[in-house]
């Protein structure tokens, strides 16, 4: 490794984020692979297998067991015998139509899975979420040693910064996110999610099949996932720093400091 | 759309970057869906099948037509029979092992492919670089407007810019890139690839793939990146800006500018 400042060497010294293979497999058949930081690998299991629609709750998963492979990591998830048999049939109608893709779901149907809309979502304080973005770099402890990975965290009504969780991958930090939070079964899913990446159409799929009612996001929105935001009732807010924001879509449930 | 200052709804006005699902068909058979900035579709297309290997040359594209459909948009390449038949026996392999997934390359073993290591990749000047590095926000048209697109862009020796290509998704960057230079099918694949976001391992595969040998990213590699550029004898670059980067692979390949 070589330091260039000014067109000359100078030192260096750098920490390099992790990033691993983790094949998720669900009673015992392999579903996928990501590459993801090997950190809180079973709350990314367990958030990834809630946030694409795998399972519905925490308790449809019995058990999770983590392998090390020559090649990588390996989470073993045994779920629920509905689940599975709805997996099954999910990936059967797929192989029939199109075979087996290496990359990317393969038809356009499957690609915006539909979407229940959010039941009963709370408002949000707007001076919970200009502290919470005030607060979140602190809690960013692998940022701040490798600068290569994004957050999520799960912020309450409070502006209080309750989880954070950090991958190389901004949808595996979601996932890990939703993960953390659901198997402590929270009574409400309350407050809002901050991501320090954009908002793609996923991160919205995946926020509002957690159950969560509004997402900030550091950065910018697509179209898609403000369009789905606002079918599925979430609130999300893009650009998001301290002092400004965007509210794309349900900005009549962000409450001014004076009410 | 909102936009909050301050704690206060201020005006607002913002463009979305737009992001559809386009699907990849290789002689009739659907292949992956990637969400996508709707520009420069081909170019996607070609550099996909480059880069992930399905063909391995241009010539081997005989026909490319887009077509919109109600859920999106389908590119359709005719290619080789010989790339077709290898296509299909990695899908045939893939199926019969694992099913069909929704995400992702589904087993351990294919996710990190073989990398044939580049053949005689050039020096760089690291002035170029820094130009490179100076001018690239200027062509950033979309990012502009949208706030919200990776770049990817080929420059030349002398640090001037050549081809850049835009995306919501930095791997769709790279891919449009590839495909829009190498259609024009450049004698050498000489300078460098700059990509405004991080270098992961895929990133590095696509560049070494497509043939060339220097990668320069504003944001930071991982781990598996800088093993996987040593390896393939790429130059890999990290955490650009104009006065200060680092060379995480090959960095003898740099040259000062008083050489």
């Amino acid at each position: 490794m070589q330091t260039w400042q000014h067109g000359q060497v100078a030192s260096a010294s750098d920490t390099l984020a992790e990033e691993l293979p983790v094949a998720l497999e669900f009673n015992g058949i392999s579903h996928a692979v990501m590459l993801a930081t090997p950190l809180d690998l079973e709350d990314f299991a367990l958030g990834f297998a809630i946030s694409e629609g795998i399972v519905d709750s925490v308790d449809e998963v019995y058990d999770l067991q983590l392998e090390q492979r020559c090649d990588g990591l390996v989470v073993q998830l045994d779920i629920a015998s509905a689940c599975f048999a709805r997996l099954k049939e999910m990936r059967r109608n797929l192989t029939g139509r199109t075979g087996c893709g290496l990359c990317g779901t393969e038809s356009l149907a499957h690609a915006v899975r539909p979407l229940p809309p959010l039941t009963r979502p709370g408002l949000v304080h707007e001076a919970a979420i200009r502290q919470a973005l005030t607060a979140l770099r602190q809690h960013q402890t692998l940022q701040q040693v490798t600068g290569a990975t994004h957050a999520a965290a799960w912020c309450g009504d409070d502006g209080c910064i309750r989880v954070v969780r950090e991958d190389v991958g901004r949808h595996n930090a979601l996932d890990k996110l939703i993960g953390a939070v659901l198997k402590s079964r929270p009574a409400v899913r309350d407050g809002f999610v901050v991501v320090t990446s954009r908002a793609s159409m996923e991160m919205v799929q995946k926020t509002v099949t957690a159950g969560f009612g509004c997402l900030v996001a550091i950065s910018a929105p697509t179209r898609l996932a403000v369009d789905l935001a606002e079918q599925a009732g979430l609130c999300l807010i893009g650009f998001a720093k301290p002092e400004r924001w965007v509210a794309y879509s349900h900005a009549q449930r962000i409450l001014p400091a004076d009410n």
